[in-house]
């Protein structure tokens, strides 16, 4: 099952595509779609949009998993965020692929066991989990990833739920 | 010159075509988009995202005009209709249409001439604008047009500054 992990942005939008096999999770690509602040704001929106599809149709992801949005300080920016997020959203549901959404406390929580982890225990998780040299950088690409591995996580769960339910 | 007014929501997406010939307006189409509430959270974002396509595919706008989202009470919903925004403004950009976003306050200032008119005032100018034998309902329809005929005004006003500026 390949997993499409999603830190929402409008400015950087980080991504991470996993592979989950058995119950281990292996990188299979990962990185972040930028966008110039000078430009429109409905412009950005549409790169963002025309990037993520494009990563869709290369890396045909099974399921998507988004962070969810918390109201942070700067309203105006969460907003915007929240915009890119719905093209995001939509690109996906196009090509009829299933969504799950995790507050950061959920993915904290999955990946280092702990719902208040710095943003520096999430990113050495991340590189252990997946075997990296490195934390990926920036920032964005590591939560990314550590919301595909958390949809990994959860959807084992799930199916062992169903599992248990079938008995 | 056809202008599409558009305010935004999840449940709900008041829609306004109008033509400006001259200094007058003319009303086009509107009406509403509905989304059913039991349906998933991103297949109404598809839904509202569809719907407007069709809609701007079908009436040809040259401009949309968006009413600005002003921060309320219930930030989950904020945040929801924003990404619901996000898909809409996607469609216009998609279609090369330039966009206005104008502020609940900027509305009301030009259509009755004062920031902090009520619902029912704004109802009344815009059917007085239109020439329509009642007030569009529900309110969102008369929000959107009302919309329109900001951006209406809007581009009136640009366009004597732009041949002020000429001379």
């Amino acid at each position: 099952m390949r997993i499409l992990g999603i830190d929402p942005g409008i400015a950087i939008v980080g991504f991470g595509f996993i592979d989950k096999i058995g119950n281990k999770v292996v990188p299979v690509q990962y990185g972040c779609i930028q966008t110039e602040a000078h430009t429109d704001p409905e412009v950005r929106l549409l790169e963002v949009y025309n990037a993520t599809a494009q990563l869709m149709d290369k890396y045909k992801p099974d399921a998507v998993a988004f962070e969810k949005l918390f109201f942070n300080r700067n309203v105006t920016t969460a907003f915007t965020v929240a915009q890119a997020r719905g093209v995001m959203i939509l690109a996906a549901v196009q090509r009829g692929l299933p969504i799950g959404e995790y507050t950061p406390l959920q993915v904290k929580q999955a990946v280092v066991g702990y719902g208040k982890a710095e943003k520096k225990q999430v990113q050495e998780m991340v590189k252990m989990f997946l075997h990296l040299q490195a934390a990926p950088k920036p920032d964005d690409v590591a939560d990314a990833l550590a919301v595909a591995i958390c949809h990994a996580h959860s959807s084992t769960l799930l199916q062992k739920v169903k599992e248990v339910h079938k008995r």
